[in-house]
């Protein structure tokens, strides 16, 4: 049975814990954290060994490896690890530097990485783009993408992110490559703070609306707040020559209250966790189903790379206020 | 162009005037009403005249009438507007009496009577038939019927009211046998006063569940409340064989409100008028093309008794606690 | 750690496996089948031992033990496990002998004896009752349950099932009491075989409407059908004084496609595993905590009796076309 | 009672006679159009006479009029309307030219000069603005409007029209400034033509998202599409500090049918015909009441120059390939 290990501790790392030991496809045998408290409290829980990076990636037992340490230490990490012969599942941001993860998307060539874009695994987007790959709807023209956060990160998160358009709106950037088939030719964004003065102050912005153009004219909107009084917010739809696709929030339950005050439905599930859980373990199994038959990456770190090259391209948008094209050379 | 007069000038009789006097297949002439006030005020509104009932069916310039009055007048007025040879649209019930409904079926032969089952020419529930009738769910097995009123009527209405079952649940006892094409086998009624114990001392319900039997099998169950907060509560689902249909309610608006309290929508419309001002106009227009195309009535006689024998049924059920059939002399 | 074991690898005792397994408070330690191989199959995927029932419940390592047996060994194994001291949680129903179920309630006394009717722990059932007993709708007027199944059991099933009121709808009277606080006074069934002749050749009904009224006049209807062409039909709904409150199906995904010929959204998920997966859990997890925190049943032996009480008076009732009366001696 | 006159015989023009003949507070005496046979038929049909504008402005027993004629002659009519002391309502847009409306607004200056934007009056948006404006979702941050027409006009009228901004996505410019207080600062523009090839060589776009951005920051997405086969697909949403205010669009009828295939519900009402045809009503009527009591215009002639303003920034935007500012000379 392959073994693998995860790197980080952390919340996102503890996700994917749940998902690399319920299944059977594989057996969690290390755990590493900077903070090595962290790695052995988290080892411990799960039967596995807390061990440093150099000893995981040095072990030839171990096939994979999971990384979901800190962005500024993922092109690092894939590096190595590729380096290390071991298939890798990275975290999405490949990096907060474009260039950078251009060379790490050089330096990896043909090795077996995969980016964790979890949205894609999620039932309701997986159901979407199947119908849409069946033609359900003929050719898309419009694309919309809604995708709010129940609230904002603390400030000095913010300053640390690389902006809304790398931290957040990038899942809607991979969302929009993958339902489009490939980067759009050119991008346009708008944003400001609303939400919270200090987040300006930080140099970023809380809600953002991005549009963007495929080379055939196709057409994709994005819009992000970094608050949603009522939950995360996360809606797809597709406008195609035949007809429209939508995915939906999911709800809390099915309960509905009729009086005369009008009738009341359960909210959106409130946040990533509770709504991409299962998203999280079909990642899991997608990767791991790559790695021991020898298939395709789910998600390739090139589309990673792409997805980086618009938030690049939006970021530079907005501070230019105009609109960026997406060259080539930005995508590897 | 057919002259119409219209009997009864009070609040279900100017609903009617509406339809009446906006289509462009009549001209109401004349209006009759026990107190010659209100068809004074309603025959000027309109631009008709005021004239007594008798006046109305003497003249032979008037092709059709349509029976607003109190119920205890239907019977009577059927005839004689039959025997002045008026085709004749007249509300629910034909009579609170089933004998005196079946001496007017006998009496009324094979002329023009509709019976004003207005639910039927709703558009949703008229799309739910089409549905059924195109064999979108196969061979029906299950119907349900949920009819709530949004508040009580007064009790000194409820004493004179026939029973919830007869001046009620007759609709839904129509919409069964429509759907289902014809009377069941037997009936079995269950009831209580929970609402008003008012109602409950006057010797009726106000909350009822029905439950029909036709001799194939097929089964409907109807539930009545004579109060919901929330408003009109009218609902129709049918299970066959290959799937299930429904008629939903219809709200006020399309507005929904999301907060952290969770998901807000527009309750449904208040009451009959909101819900089926519509219906009633598609009610008079169906009775017109009959009456001058020569068409069969689009609710006969006939099928206003069944649903007065069904309400009989119900009736005797709950005071005895026995199922009752539906025998063929109750059908006339 | 609290020691538990199984009695009953078939499906359902599969499904229950999963939870035994996967929380942190107990450890499955034996597996008991009359099928040994089924036994050695699943103790061996989940890491326990295949055992004999009667060396279970001998081994007083064992704390607790979950009943998954086939209907007709509940009683017996119920008192032989609170015999041995063992807290139990028995699936539905009881028995298919009312008499013998109130001679096991009899026996168990106050023993930890809970029945497993999972609905209640459904996460939307479970929020349509907390809204319900917070006052949401008033006071409890009229109850509704569709429970309809995708499709019917072979008929071989259905002859030892007990009849279609103590195999399935018992699910659903058990809702009911448990909403409306207790059984009631008295129920009329109503029932045909309408999916499948074999099944009326059996004696038995695939489709049945029951009316269940308590004593203070309150009303609840339940629709079962064996058969419902898009899936596991599950809805429940109470109008209550001041509103309604309606917990509706749980739908595969929330994908809508709009096209020319409507809006298409997913069907509810198929069946009982899918849709009660996580309800399974939560009742387990429920168990758990009353057992080893000595608190009262989520769901008592009493309860399950009742259940079959309603189910052995439908069966009456369909059987001699009157209403049957609820009586003391019924409910142990 | 006010005598008021129609002038335009065409399509809207015929809708808006019905709502100028079915209400109780004006006598529509006369109908003009340069093609006097179509006057003359609608005059015939409601009761009124044919007539030449010249004629019309120069009764004065007529108090009010309506223009339903083509664009290029709305800002000349307005002006000759408005120097023979009548009230008006004008369909939109106000003219094709930003000049030459400001000019006609600049002529005007307080006449009362409605402009028709009908939309307002839909009872779904005006719910949502009613909830908006009562604080339910907090202050409005980012706006969201969807509006898809179900079929392309024909291309010879296409290449009068304007284009897509100043024929159809007018309405969503009033609207956006209609829901928040005002225009906006700057618009950028997006569009295809992707459903006709021939409206793209008529030098116009079939597909658009348009991006408008107010000087406190709030953000405003608009998608026009040219086609959507589902229907007309009118929706919008706010996105508030403390909530989503959203107005879906309005379906054919309530039911819905459950089968293997999934569960289907009816499309959107076709156009807007059948989609605005209360609004005609209700936008008439608010007309008539502001004209009989003097008061404000319910939609002002300003409003309707500062949509056109946001069409003519969006047309040079798309044309441009630049973010265009809206300038206080562009507003009037």
């Amino acid at each position: 049975m392959l073994q693998v290990a995860l790197l980080g501790a952390g919340r996102i790392g503890r996700v994917h814990a749940l998902s690399m030991t319920a299944g059977a496809g594989c057996r969690l045998v290390a755990v590493a954290d900077r903070d090595e408290g962290a790695a052995r409290d988290l080892a411990q829980a799960i039967g596995a060994e807390a061990r440093g990076i150099d000893a995981i990636l040095a072990d030839p037992a171990i096939g994979a490896v999971l990384i979901a340490t800190s962005t500024d230490t993922h092109s690092d990490l894939i590096r190595r690890a590729v380096a290390a012969g071991k298939a890798v599942l990275c975290e999405k941001p490949v990096d907060l530097s474009l260039d950078r993860a251009l060379e790490t998307l050089r330096l990896a060539g043909d090795a077996p990485v995969m980016i964790g874009f979890n949205r894609r695994f999620d039932p309701n987007f997986a159901a979407l783009k199947a119908a849409f790959d069946a033609g359900h709807v003929g050719r898309g023209e419009m694309l919309a993408i809604t995708s709010h956060d129940p609230g904002p990160p603390p400030v000095d998160y913010i300053r640390v992110s690389g902006g809304l358009f790398r931290d957040m709106m990038i899942h809607d950037f991979d969302m929009a490559c993958w339902l489009f088939g490939g980067p759009p030719a050119r991008i346009t964004a708008h944003g400001s703070a609303l939400v919270d003065p200090a987040i300006g102050q930080a140099g970023d912005v809380d809600s953002a609306a991005v549009t963007m153009v495929w080379a055939d004219g196709r057409i994709a909107t994005i819009r992000n707040s970094r608050r949603a009084a009522y939950g995360y917010d996360q809606r797809v739809e597709i406008l195609g020559a035949e007809g429209l696709l939508q995915a939906e929030n999911v709800a809390e339950n099915t309960v509905r209250l009729s009086t005369a005050a009008g009738v009341v439905a359960a909210k959106p599930l409130h946040f990533f966790l509770e709504r991409y859980m299962r998203a999280y373990q079909v990642e899991w199994a997608a990767f791991l189903d790559a790695v021991t038959q020898g298939g395709p990456m789910p998600v390739t770190l090139r589309e990673g790379v792409a997805a980086l090259a618009c938030a690049e391209a939006a970021t530079r948008s907005l501070a230019q206020g105009v609109t960026i094209e997406i060259t080539p050379d930005m995508l590897g």
